[in-house]
């Protein structure tokens, strides 16, 4: 139950080609599944990776470039044609509604369930999804649209309960819940108090993710990633090619290494290829050049499942 | 330079499967490109298939169902990416336009070559390509939506020259191609007119192929299609399922065979198979049903090329 995963099912950028597709990530939060981007083959990527799309609850879309969510409609039309049903809700860009709501409406009409468009504003940092254990926010990027990244938080854990103290103490049961939760416990017959600390142990500690694509080299993401487990971030480029990132909007290898190092993240995968990469160790290059700024970084590939 | 060619990018029906990739053909006459139909997973079906993307200059859509026509955005996109100059035109029902030129200024904008819808009504059957060698015509087909197949025949090719006759009679060479275009010679000295037909033998008799996908079983389509030598016509479902085919609009293996052999076409092939067929022996099912009724059946596959 407290599986944190991510699937890869695109990290290829604005072309398809047959090493990789656009991007697309199924982010797996103890069973509810985020599907991340939307690009083309989307659907291809979900059945290779045995993903059970009916868990797929919510869509989050980076930004409306084609390579990111040209794969949405076919992707409703799909659900609708195996009567899902509930709701799905998309997270996007506002204009995302005005694009896609008449495409749902004229090729796959009559859905059984419900799609739900929720747009955020790309040039601030809010949450976007909560619940009792995981928070969403969004990251402010930078690329030639308006853009956004995720941060996945884990919600602080319960303490660990030391049960042998607390039975030794008498503690009832019922209390091991609040304990745990980090409330003291105070004897009802002595009216002593027993600090939740003596009690129990650290939690073990929440986990985030972070996926960042498209995006220019940005510190002002550095106070929001900092500390996070694992960071997705775009790697169009090798160093060689800085000044055609910086002029398409993307990053290279050593700037996305260059973030990880100084948001002190604790691990870094990068993606979203240039298709002029046609062989595994053209794209050797770039985990080359980041491993000697961030030694803990490694190249995402399709079917790849990262435990956070 | 005599290439009349078929290559199926895509044979699958509404969802895309890992077996199956939604609808897609190319149509390769004399080096000239069609693109029919333009399901989701275009751009891989041409990748593995090795197609010159930049010789396509026009793309038929038979109908408006996404799995015949959500590749055509990403597909554009790419295109404009690869720097395409000159002109693509996009045969379909009038609703594409609309459809598509909201997408195509969204997530294409400042393409470099000129993107143009021309209409067809699905009605009837209409001339919507000739050139030199060749003619398309639409053919109206029964769907859900407004649906058309396509006819692709080749202009009656020249007669046979029987040169050494033509030397022998003294016919300059000026003369040959009038001959092989079906002129009699008129001796200019004598007056002697010598029929064509003793200078030339028959041509070589011209080709056509015929694409029918979605329909259900319409005998209405058969005088525009008799006799041609390649019918390509879907076949959703086996013969067990004629009552769902029904329903949705589509026709099982008996009947495409049925109108193959009422047609007297040389060769069907058969496609659009619902996702409902997880293997080829599923597949096998619909060739035996159609090969009862008529032999020279076959079943299409992605990356298959049928030479017409």
């Amino acid at each position: 139950m407290d599986c944190f995963k991510v699937n890869i099912l695109g990290c290829g950028s604005a072309k398809p080609t047959l090493r990789h597709s656009p991007t697309a990530q199924i982010v797996n939060f103890r069973g509810n599944l985020f599907l991340v981007d939307c690009g083309e083959g989307v659907q291809i990527g979900l059945a290779r990776n045995h993903i059970p799309v009916g868990k797929i609850g919510h869509i989050l879309l980076s930004h409306l470039h084609g390579d990111h969510c040209l794969g949405l409609v076919g992707f409703i039309a799909t659900l609708g044609l195996g009567q899902r049903t509930g709701e799905i809700v998309i997270h996007a860009h506002k204009d995302a509604e005005r694009i896609f709501q008449p495409l749902f409406d004229f090729f796959c009409p009559n859905l059984s369930m419900k799609v739900t468009f929720q747009s955020f504003d790309t040039r601030k940092s809010e949450v976007i999804y909560e619940d009792d254990s995981l928070l969403i926010k969004t990251i402010p990027l930078s690329h030639r649209v308006p853009t956004a990244g995720f941060l996945f938080q884990e919600k602080p854990r319960d303490r660990h309960l030391l049960v042998e103290k607390c039975e030794a103490l008498g503690i009832p049961f019922a209390y091991f819940r609040g304990i745990k939760k980090g409330m003291d416990w105070t004897n009802p017959e002595t009216g002593e108090v027993i600090p939740c600390e003596m009690l129990t142990t650290d939690p073990t500690p929440s986990k985030s993710y972070v996926f960042c694509s498209d995006t220019m080299y940005s510190e002002s993401i550095i106070p929001i990633i900092r500390g996070c487990d694992v960071l997705y971030h775009e790697s169009t480029y090798s160093n060689i090619d800085t000044l055609k990132a910086h002029q398409r909007g993307h990053s290279t290898s050593v700037e996305a290494a260059t973030i990880a190092l100084k948001a002190e993240v604790g691990r870094l995968l990068l993606g979203h290829y240039s298709s002029q990469f046609q062989t595994y160790e053209d794209e050797k290059i770039l985990l080359d050049e980041a491993q000697q700024i961030f030694p803990n970084t490694e190249l995402t590939r399709e079917q790849m499942v990262i435990d956070i």
